[in-house]
């Protein structure tokens, strides 16, 4: 099988890691398979450039910004050729300009538009294991650039979907997905498989084993993704199509999320453009809202409520409050003591009672809900930060989602 | 005038000094110059990465090692960029896939070929300050290549000839080149001007300058090469065509090394081949003879003397002494307490004597010469290490090359 691995920074972040790296490599590479490695820059190399480049300017131009940065993935990749063909396996490293990793878009934050394999296709012909500079790309004008954040996994996803890879295994610090955080729930289970749909949900609810980018592209790819531990071994989680899991469960796993701030703009009146004209300046300030919830109007009047992350809290409440002056005497209210949990599945697709389920768990526990949003597979809810762990445990118990009790 | 800039890895060694290398461009700009610069990495990131390297493999592979080394470039090319940028000078950073630079020739040690110079003519067009990494190259199978130590010297000259810049400025720790070396003979003198033959024969001699490889593709190219301080102000030294010199001095310098050590091998049958017997296992070591003198034979014997780095002495006695066996009755004697001085003048050419005034000179100090070596331009002579600094001062005042003498 032609496997894509990506070590992250962490894997990367010493000699001796390097070297543990490349004997998994080897290892990988004896049992038969062909492998194709993707790597990220070495431990907090990124977060060092990008300090000095700050020193420099406090907002430093993207173009050399993104050219600055691309240098850490392309040591790694170097490092790491070296520490494989030290144990006598063929490896070769390769930067984006190289192949090419084709992207367009806004340095900083590109986009993978095409891989160039050729290159990389012969290597694997001769047995030689490809060591591809995770993070950056070639824009059209010749630039480099970097696509964002948790790049590195996106770039592995784009290439297992180039080489038409039987998997694109993401080597990383936890040894798989779990039901819900296992620092918060003990008794949470590392899960088997998990589709495509479910990941996404849970990696936008703030779990953060994989970046959302590489999931979706995994699956609009058809890419097989597999999250591994790089320090324990063991079968870690698969991701994969819907049609490829057994049969869906009812509920997969319970994301939750501190980071968030709600905002209620009461009274508002009930017409057309009214939402536009209080979410407008938010959106123009650059505030990403998470979850918007409207009521049913009474009296010619409703409440819109809505998330937004808590370091922009204050910025939107302000804004907010502006907004809503004009649109007569609406009512702004403010709190920053909420966190959200969403329940995700598959099942629910073609369960009814999941929601019933989920409001009894809370009520039983005397956990107020502040706020509803449902997905065709996910119901979020948002509750009192006080709450959250209580509501997280009583849920993954009521969903049967843990390990059998201890005897 | 286009005028290139080359700054080297001290110049652009932290925050400060980068900041103090932008101003300094922005002031030439500012002056109405267009101006290209060309970087080395930053301090001692080179040493760093190359420690990295040896500690996975001892021997690195040249071709990833190429690929780790060529980073550091690129990293100091985007900080100058963002420096510059942040002064409000509009700078872009290129490496050598983005211009490219193509090379020849093995990794570590390429040579550049050809400097597409399209992109930076059109940054020069628009006012726009390109700085370039230096030391690098691609080759034509599209790796990354390094040119050697001192490489970013030549880089700015291969690029100064491409673009068919006015003048190639290398800013340096030294404000010039002198007559011989300040720190031995503190009535040494900065030279105004010099001829590319004189300072290729100075460089050749252990004039840490400028490195040898940049003054020859200088003389080849006619590129106009000024050697400047970048951290105090002042006109520097001139390297350029003969003709383009006032007259020829008799004498321009006097430059001396340490590093040498000679070995003789005495009573050598003097027939074809022998000098090939005794050098070849030498070369085939790959230990580098400097000086090579053999005396007029006498007797059917000759005497041959070499002069090898002094780190390889020891292993260049042992094959002495084995080819020499081979040889019959020769004797092979060495000696490590030597150094090497040479007197460069392009007046040498046309007028006799200097000779002349180099042995009264030596022999008035009871300085006893051990080996003389001449070419067209260049006396060089073997004196013991503890004769060295009397003999360099008694010479430079010899041939009053000094400042006037205080009074």
């Amino acid at each position: 099988m032609l496997i894509v691995r990506k070590y992250g920074g962490t894997s990367v972040g010493s000699r001796a890691r390097i070297e543990a790296v490349a004997r998994q490599v080897v290892e990988l590479h004896g049992a038969g398979h062909a492998v194709a490695v993707v790597v990220s820059a070495m431990g907090d190399t990124t977060d060092r450039l990008l300090d000095l480049a700050r020193e420099l300017d406090a907002e430093p131009d993207a173009r050399e910004l993104d050219a600055l940065l691309a240098t850490g993935e392309m040591v790694s990749a170097a490092l790491l050729a070296l520490a494989l063909r030290r144990l006598g396996q063929a490896a070769r490293s390769w930067n984006a300009l190289q192949l090419p990793i084709e992207t367009s878009g806004r340095p900083g934050r590109a986009r993978i538009e095409r891989i160039d394999v050729t290159g990389l296709r012969e290597d694997l012909a001769l047995g030689v294991v490809p060591v591809v500079a995770g993070f950056q790309g070639r824009a059209a004008n010749g630039d480099l650039t970097t696509i964002g954040r948790g790049g590195s996994d996106t770039t592995a996803v784009a290439l297992a979907a180039a080489l038409g890879a039987g998997e694109c295994q993401i080597l990383t610090d936890v040894d798989g997905v779990y039901t819900t955080d296992p620092r918060m729930e003990p008794r949470a289970r590392r899960l088997e498989r998990i589709s495509f749909e479910e990941m996404l949900e849970l990696a936008g609810q703030g779990s953060r084993v994989l970046h959302l980018r590489s999931v979706e592209c995994a699956a609009r790819h058809g890419v097989r993704l597999r999250v591994l531990s790089s320090f324990a071994p063991g079968p870690g989680t698969l991701i994969c199509a819907e049609e490829d899991t057994m049969e869906a469960p009812l509920v997969s796993g319970i994301a939750f999320n501190r980071d968030e701030a709600a905002i209620t703009v009461a009274d508002v009146p009930d017409r057309p453009g009214t939402a536009h004209a209080l979410l407008a300046p938010l959106a123009a300030a650059g505030i990403e809202l998470d979850m918007i919830v409207v009521n049913a109007p009474r009296g010619g009047r409703v409440d819109l409520t809505f998330t937004v992350h808590r370091d922009d809290y204050q910025a939107a409440l302000g804004l907010a409050r502006t907004a809503a002056a004009g649109c007569g005497p609406a009512r702004v209210e403010g709190d920053a003591g909420v966190a959200k949990l969403a329940v995700v599945g598959s099942g629910m697709r073609s369960h009814a009672g999941v929601a019933a389920t989920l409001f009894a768990t809370l009520a039983a526990q005397g956990i107020n809900i502040r706020l509803v949003s449902t997905s065709e597979i996910k119901i979020s809810v948002l509750v009192g930060e006080a709450d959250l762990e209580r509501a997280v445990r009583a849920l993954h118990a009521a969903f049967a989602l843990g390990e059998s009790a201890p005897a």
